[in-house]
């Protein structure tokens, strides 16, 4: 999913390898910010050199495993229910034109009233090519940033730019979403937002502080079948929702040592730092939205389980030549983590994590309630009364339930089934029409806060952690958020 | 599936519902053992009556959430690798003549070398039919014990029993087995073999003291599908394994409201009780068998966690009448509880719970390593080398690794798809010849565990409870189990 450019390649580094691997390392360092050791601020991610016993003590220390995780004081209004400016034409800056950004840009160019009107990522030919794109597609030729792993803080300071799209490696997402704050621009972030609570808290600060709103691109939470669902759930055809799961179950052993399908190895190099969930959103957010997490209920808690971590291991064994740079990497992360979220309302929610084991896809995204049942993977359904058989039942027979996006737009342009397509086109139509954006930064941190906490509860046996309030309350009112009505 | 016989109702009774429940109510204090308060040794089973507050404080306290439970010391050798003796002819009582007892009598009686000698039932039209059954098969009419609560008491002192089969509440399993075994007969339960902790301990004791066996007679063990998993997993199918998951998914809620199918309603009232997986064997003992728990690994501690129990009031406010005694009844269990185990190894296995809402029958059954995946319902697998497609492949494809015990009996008579009847024969079979059974009292408290941790780690917002090492140290020692040669 989230094929991203590699964004810490310096353009004069020749031995790409080695040098990529040593750049990623020092820009995640940048990220976490001048002065910050890594871990602190709340239950920070572990560096391969940080000591087991005392990452373990200090997580556990920093979020607690009882009572409410204390939210920091509020630096500036909510941005719950904050309309976007409405705007006829919206200006759109990318950062990151790898195998996501690189593929995402025709979606924007597809639609009317969208300019894309500057790029960036440090590797010239890629972002030459998506310059392409945008002559092709009759539009002025695009501004084009592509000095060096900062070059993006200079398409932030744009004056000409609405909304920043980041599709960068993890490493970087929070650095690039602040500096597009910072800037005044809305900002888009591929999955997750960021990898550290304290990065989460920052986001939600920064967006209110700026007024600008701080989205996860959760493209999963637009698919038919969730979107559907989602519908269903508010409808009460599943009665009160009782559980929920969802998961990243994707075998990426392969693309993870491919010398060329990521640029570099960053996101294998996560699997040497921490043990948890490294992609939450893609289960939680389609949960989350249907028992309406941050708009009615709010998820509280979680608890996170991990296996042996055994599996990347073996394949570098079974594939990978002696000498390549993969072999000097120790990895930790659990080959399956296993997550229990806990909410307000004292629903369940499961989610599972593993992309190094042999397995078919599968985010798994099911929903239960007093009335019945939905499984994805195959899709099927069992609901009363339409159902008294105990035999599932197809959920194709529940069309009539698509959500109106799904009704306009029956056959989408674009990859994973149309869900990225329906996902630009609603985010740009709320920019244009001047509406509340489906989710916010509420919700990015919140499917995010995941990624650190499933990290601290593994280390501590499975001590339960606490999700923090990032709406600071505003959780208990009823709002809408993507079950939207369509505009007029 | 443990469908037994109601044993808590007096011949005398004439007011069945009402006197049935105050029955139930006495009967389960009285297995809780005179003099001791509900909660106290271990992780007690709550009472109705029991404040909120303090049966979770208790419930964390006596249990822990960190370090090795306590195992307290041994009365006798262990039981692990201990044979049956030697005998021709198994002669066998049985306690409980309901939908199960009733049912599971026919394949003792369709094995040879078997003998049904006594029967014991509070329901006299139960135990006469059952009575029938016997003489109808050829062999002498069986002693009939059918006066009241404790006349399975006396069955257990006959000297010509050699194992006691129960099939009865939930309520009195545990004081059925510990007669058995005082009596030193050899014993076999249906799930699950108690429902507090200090019982568990206190029939591992007796079977080491007393040199009897005492069995969690787990048919799902005994699964087609879980003897081929169990095979394939043992001999390195799914490379070094991770994680598994198993459950008790089934909507029970007609039937425990039906007025007729259980005798009385004890295994709705449970549902006042217990918040946490009521039964958890039919899910935990496969996986267990795949893993070697007890014989190389050890579950070592259990995080669980319990929806809203919403379920059983809507079912009753949709269907039952005004002034039906359900209605005095207050349900606290989770509609659904997913519990996760860890393992001394760190695999991590998932069991679920749900009997209270709609949906298709599920087991899960799923086993996951790192050389691939298999799931049930239906029965899926994905493997390397052999499948390389992201696809799930169909399991009959791999019935050459069926279990001796299913290429010899293809056909098997008796409910459940046959595995009652595997279970039975191989049961027989082990006492006749003088083998290890399949299964141990550590097995037995292992599986059985998670009904009282369960509902103390849902008490306690999810935190760890330990499995205590039943076992005291033999778990570490690899030996055979299900995965069983064929006699010579």
């Amino acid at each position: 999913m989230n094929d991203a450019a590699h964004h810490n390649h310096g353009e004069e580094e020749g031995d790409e390898g080695a040098l990529s691997r040593r750049s990623v390392l020092r820009t995640t360092a940048g990220a976490a910010g001048a002065g910050l050791a890594l871990g602190a601020l709340g239950t920070g991610a572990a560096s391969a050199a940080e000591p087991e016993g005392t990452a373990a003590a200090g997580a556990a220390g920093a979020s607690g495993t009882s009572g409410e995780a204390a939210a920091p004081a509020r630096r500036g209004r909510t941005m719950a229910g904050v309309a976007f400016e409405r705007r006829s034409v919206v200006r759109v800056g990318i950062i990151g034109l790898g195998n996501r950004g690189g593929s995402m840009i025709d979606l924007f160019l597809a639609l009317p009233g969208v300019r894309v009107v500057a790029l960036c990522d440090p590797v010239k030919a890629k972002v030459e090519s998506a310059s392409a794109k945008v002559v092709k597609a009759g539009q002025p030729a695009p501004a084009v940033y592509a000095k060096g792993e900062h070059d993006y803080e200079n398409l932030c300071e744009r004056a000409d730019v609405d909304f920043v799209y980041v599709a960068t490696p993890w490493d970087v997402h929070f650095a690039m979403a602040k500096a597009a704050m910072l800037n005044g621009k809305h900002v888009g972030v591929e999955c997750p937002v960021a990898m550290r609570m304290d990065e989460l808290w920052q986001l939600v600060d920064l967006s209110e502080r700026t007024r600008r709103h701080c989205m996860q691109l959760e493209n999963c939470c637009y698919g038919r079948n969730e979107m559907r669902v989602l519908r269903m759930a508010h409808a009460g055809t599943f009665g009160d929702l009782l559980h929920g799961a969802g998961a990243y179950n994707h075998d990426l052993r392969g693309l993870m040592f491919d010398p060329d399908y990521y640029e570099g190895p960053w996101r294998r190099l996560w699997h040497t730092r921490l043990r948890g969930d490294l992609y939450p959103n893609h289960g939680f957010g389609p949960v989350a939205n249907y028992m309406d997490v941050n708009r009615g209920d709010r998820a509280v808690s979680i608890s996170s389980f991990g296996t042996p971590a055994l599996g990347l291991a073996e394949y570098r064994r079974a594939n990978m030549p002696p000498g390549d740079p993969s072999w000097k990497e120790t990895y930790i992360e659990s080959d399956r983590t296993i997550s229990m979220v806990q909410t307000a309302k004292g629903r369940v929610i499961r989610l599972e994590h593993d992309v190094s084991t042999p397995h078919p896809y599968s985010r798994v995204n099911s929903l239960g309630g007093t009335k019945g049942v939905f499984e994805d993977y195959p899709a099927r359904i069992y609901v009363e009364p339409d159902h008294t058989d105990d035999k599932w039942a197809d959920f194709a027979q529940y069309a009539d339930w698509d959500h109106w996006l799904w009704k306009e737009h029956a056959n989408p342009p674009g990859g994973h089934g149309g869900m990225d397509y329906i996902m630009v086109f609603r985010l740009m139509q709320c920019m244009r029409l001047g509406l509340v954006p489906d989710f916010d930064v509420y919700d990015a941190a919140t499917w995010t806060a995941p990624v650190p906490l499933s990290h601290a509860s593994i280390k501590a046996k499975g001590a339960p952690q606490q999700i923090p309030d990032f709406t600071r309350g505003e959780w208990r009112k009823a709002r809408p958020g993507m079950d939207s009505a369509k505009p007029e």
